[in-house]
């Protein structure tokens, strides 16, 4: 759809948007330095594309490649083809999605390609024409700066399936539903995801950092390492998340199996119960003619107590139990508000005597 | 069965099925490049061209056993044996089959072998003849060639198999029944079968690509690596089937843990209904000569209207839940649809503003 | 018990069991050749062998040490010692057993030793003298001969194991009992024991086919190979046999789970239909004098016939249900076998236009 | 909010708290050792530092980041910049916390940072003034001290959450409760978050100790090797820890199910008691006109002492078991105390001859 | 408390127990060789001895330190620290309780520490003397020594720990007790322990076996590789003991759960005979006028004749099953019995027979 570029001339002025048949010349302007980002363009644009920056035909046919492929940096004569994913929350069922973006680094020139838009690098794109510094630093530096916007728009994704994670585990300790499984599963399934392409990204920033290419100077492979942390950093995070939704699974599937456990209390109460009564009156309602009780007169108000007694006491036991831990929740509860309102006091106190005795008036 | 072989003379001249006399010559013939396929050959002709393309008998042994091997390339002196598994989707039980290829590569010749028909092979052999410019590029390119069509055939069935994946994951969720199961560890077989045959699959094609054999030119070397990205990319896909045949496991599971919870919900519940309800009319069944209650008229009314009651009330309230989830999944629904028409509808207006504000008419 | 020697002279005579005291002199005699076996020798006997042969101390310490050790390959001086095991079917309780086989390998000897007879080594024992060529190879290939024996014992064992697994997972399917529990945790366990003597021994392997040892010729190292690849096929196969144990551990505690649902779903059942008519048979029991119903001469009868009606069509519905499912399963037994016959038919045809139109007559 | 300094001048003499005009002399003197210790700083605090100490911007920006990042070590031109964690107990929910602590370490200078306290940097930095000698070895083993008083702060928490793992799994065996579920998944997250601290912090300390770095001296690498070995250490007890809490959590389940089969066995007995029971009494209530039994006088007598005998027998068999089984346990405790007693008087007495024996009076 | 050494003066004398002024002389006698041993030695003393042998601070420290720390080798400038750990069983509830062993090996002395006894130390200090010849071989001869009575004294730990797993195991099939499952937790936890032990353990035998030091010297080399080859051994019988152990588990937690089926089953069963039966009294126990069987002579012995048969037959069926099945386990043992008698003649005659044919008389 798209071809974008910026080029910084040897006098140091940042042109925009170059036609494509000036691409060659910028590309050998000596002290010149051109940055073209293509999306979904055509085959033919992709054609004198790799002409203009004499790319090899497979790197070509990488970058216009629109399946799902795996992070990777590949070596070629002229340049390094980098291939890497950005992580953004998706829209239909996942949670997260990922977006492939291609950055092929040259001596003085970077290309770089997705497929879809990817907003990290539409506002790296609108303003660098404006503060072209990174411009002057080498082709090197400005594929740093690209792909580090790239990664610094993983986090807040990241946090936000942290956040899912939180809610998960709260929902499993809570009320444990049907719908929770699905979302654990999903949570699970999305940082297993996340995890296999970072893990090879990780990689990527890695070989990147360690100077092991010539076209990536020393000081810029400084700049890939603080990427290559930031990468650390999520992988660590994914790899919490996927551990939260282990343990929300086990809490789940736990408590579907304490809930069946009162279920059979209750079956067993109730039947050890009135299994026993409904026999008392099974021998007085048999129709013996010998059965002597039958005619005094105090039995009948006997056994009816009897059995008045035990249903009400079963009953107040098993709802006088429910009731009591009612009560007991609300005295922890008010509990803890009462300790942290004296906590916060003591606190408080204690921030007045610091600053008495400093004779500071710091608020 | 056949031996099938494509001769391409120094003057560039392609011939189809050489008699296996001939194809010493061939191989000696400077400047001419031969590819040979063979296919459930006897063990005379195997000898015939073990001794035409001087091959190590352990080479010439591995290339006729029809037993599985794993993926592996071995360096001759003269030659690079290497042997890969095309992955098809199986005829019987299992989901998937794997046939193997052997292929040897020498200076100007390739040998290629298999013990059932591989559709991806035989339509090469058909179609190189009249497109012969691979021919042109030297055995490491043949060679790549042949691989590539092999491991492009691949993806197709993994495809499938993640698609028997979607199927299986929903199954779990609706109606899980104990032919799932079956289906589910079907599922996480065939996909460790496979991954068992990738891995070293993968493996081979990165040594090839590593440029760790004379006999892979440095060109070639790029295009085994954009196979070798192919077969990361399979590795991925079904890693993530396994992943989700296990979910499917653990939904299943605690699908027929919840089934059972509800079985016992329902037990328990009737259980005690009727039983107290029982106790009831047996108290009144009891013989006892003392018993006032059983003279007054309205006590029969008023414990026969108590247990109606109980009944159609329980009864009322066990399908009335029943009914309100239904009527609770309906209103669900038509309320999602609503939001999607009025989102659809905004996205309309915003689309039709943008396009006055910019002035453009992009359809 | 025995010491067995084959000995090839320089020139070319072959001799059967020298006496120990000539073991040395065959030893050093220059383009001679010897193999020694050993199974169970005294102190003594060992003694005079590490003499003739210059064993070090601690290398015949092993070789005589009875208990079980990981396969290994130990460099000496002058010699290799290779330990390996072979595996076939137990006797006792476990699917599999392994014996130990001891291999050490000088310039032109090997001495190999074992605790309990291994019919591979017997058998190539008493075939070598017979077909000596094996011997002019040199005591590299002598080795390599004397473990590919050992390694191709291992094979029909696996394929044993692999048939117990397919037994074993039909019968979680169908009737799962008991004893397949236990039958199921001896696959998981016998394939774990082979496993752990294959991974290392698989790596013994490897490096005498990399070339790692003076001693092992380039020409060996190639059919060192050969074994090598046969030890992954046995590593792969044994994964694939626990995994499969591990398949039919799911199948069978999720059978019994869902045996427990349906004798849940029988009890919840019975249950829901006979506490209510007994509740309505109370109702009639209760002694009540103002009961009309009692007198009215149609009660009875519509009372009666409910109980029986609802009995009769529960029943109906339970074992209906179970009628049913057989006929369908019979209908589907039927329909598949036609469509076989079918399919059958349509090939046969098939295979009769071919001969046809080939004009050939291939039976 | 504060940058603390500790100066040793060339001639010995120490200083505390330069102003930050003076460090960048300080660090220029030959022969003097700086550390600066800065928590929580301004930018503009940040920059004179970098500027005093001539320290990279990556770095810099890395010492002033307060979110959480992996431990590490990078090695700049002129500096080791030391990234290490902390742990300590939490005050919240979670068990542990980590604490970020940064070290950079130059030829004669140390500079350290961190966003909240950290209780053993303070203490040295209170104590080191008094106590200079470590300020004589240069900076590696300043930067030792620091780094060792960080690490040996983290034992007393790991051995509070083998505390924690010690009571969750004693409360496993004793009461398994639903709050215990939580407390189990604390402690495995705990853990696993402190393992995924610990195993980078090793790699950190691994590289240090091997000699890999100019900047730290041969002794200083022996000295951080310690340290090394105090993390491997804390790593085994953290696996430790993780593993008893999956034993509490098998545990836990077990109980939940073992008390699931006991509420089970209590059902299934009273209801195979009552059950036939009701039947007696239901067969003689009812009202057939021929039933001779109703007419004698020994049955209803008979039938009665059944149902009581029956009753009382299964309820004392019931209860008689819970009674033995206490018995039992008071028996085998007590037991187990003398036991215990008779071996202290047997060890007693054998100590007592040994002195004698030895003729020596060790008390 | 004690510190031991044994001097082997330059002209061959052995001496005991030298006092600690005389251990830097000993130490520094051309040819002579000591070993000391230290057990809860003073802080005094150790200075002794770290002045007498030149030992660094750190090691110093090392050897004092009594809390448990992971094996590992330290090369220092003038000699080796190597930690090892000794496996006994323990006394209290673990089945396993590990010992540190220290060894510092010098050019000619060896100092070894530990903090508890350790009987294989012990014995080899107590019989070293009159059997000097290891003291002839060098230092590392004379560490390989200790080392291998330390690894040596394992061995018969992990062979009890294995037993405990063939009872384990045994008891999981047998009869699942609630105290079953604390033994398999013990087992796993105790492999586990040791395994965490072995392998770094065995990682330094393995340096020490590679030559990777110069204090280590060739023939030791190989001696150490044979300890080395013992390891590997412990730590292939500790993971089969875990595996064993997590197959009891399985064992025990299905064996849990089919119980619970049976008693589900008879429940069914129970329910299932006599709430129809109860039904059936409920009918003829209605109190309406008009019911003509209550007249007929013969209804009620066909009644009571019925629900007599049935519960007797229900009755047979549920204890004749039982019966059966007993009389079955005693068929079963009894004919393989018969089976093995039968084994053993054929054995006993084909003996027979081969003694005959071969006209040996081997007994």
């Amino acid at each position: 759809m798209s071809i974008t570029s910026i080029y910084r001339a040897p006098d140091g002025r940042v042109q925009r948007d170059l036609p494509v048949e000036a691409l060659a010349d910028a590309r050998q302007s000596s002290g010149g330095i051109i940055w073209v980002h293509v999306q979904g363009v055509t085959t033919l644009e992709a054609e004198a594309l790799g002409a203009a920056f004499d790319i090899h035909p497979l790197a070509l046919h990488d970058l216009m490649n629109a399946e799902y492929e795996t992070p990777k940096v590949d070596e070629y004569a002229t340049f390094l083809f980098i291939k890497l994913h950005g992580v953004d929350h998706g829209e239909t069922d996942e949670l997260v999605r990922t977006t492939e973006l291609d950055v092929l680094v040259g001596p003085n020139w970077v290309v770089s390609g997705s497929h879809s838009p990817l907003p990290a690098i539409e506002h790296l794109l609108a303003t660098l024409p404006d503060n072209p510094r990174p411009l002057e630093r080498g082709s090197d530096m400005l594929a740093h700066i690209i792909i580090d916007a790239l990664v610094d728009s993983i986090l807040p994704t990241i946090h936000q399936m942290d956040d899912f994670a939180d809610e998960v585990e709260a929902r499993a300790l809570d009320e444990p539903r049907r719908e929770l499984l699905a979302d654990i599963l999903r949570l699970k399934r999305s940082a297993m995801s996340v995890y296999r392409v970072v893990v090879p990204q990780r990689e990527v920033l890695y070989r990147l950092a360690r100077g092991e290419y010539a076209l990536i100077g020393r000081e810029a492979a400084l700049y890939f390492r603080d990427v290559y942390d930031h990468l650390v950093r999520v992988e660590d995070l994914v790899l919490s998340s996927r551990d939260r939704g282990e343990g929300a699974l086990t809490t789940y599937l736990s408590a579907v199996n304490i809930r069946q456990n009162e279920t059979m209390r209750i079956l067993a109460i109730v039947t050890s119960v009135f299994l026993p009564l409904s026999l008392l009156t099974g021998i007085y309602g048999m129709n013996f003619e010998h059965m002597p009780e039958l005619g005094w007169s105090w039995t009948y108000p006997v056994v009816l107590s009897l059995i008045v007694v035990t249903v009400v006491g079963v009953t107040l036991w098993l709802f006088g139990r429910f009731l009591l831990d009612r009560a007991h929740d609300v005295v922890r509860l008010t509990f803890r508000v009462e300790q942290r309102l004296l906590n916060e006091a003591i606190e408080e106190a204690a921030r007045l005597r610091d600053a008495v005795t400093n004779g500071t008036r710091e608020p």
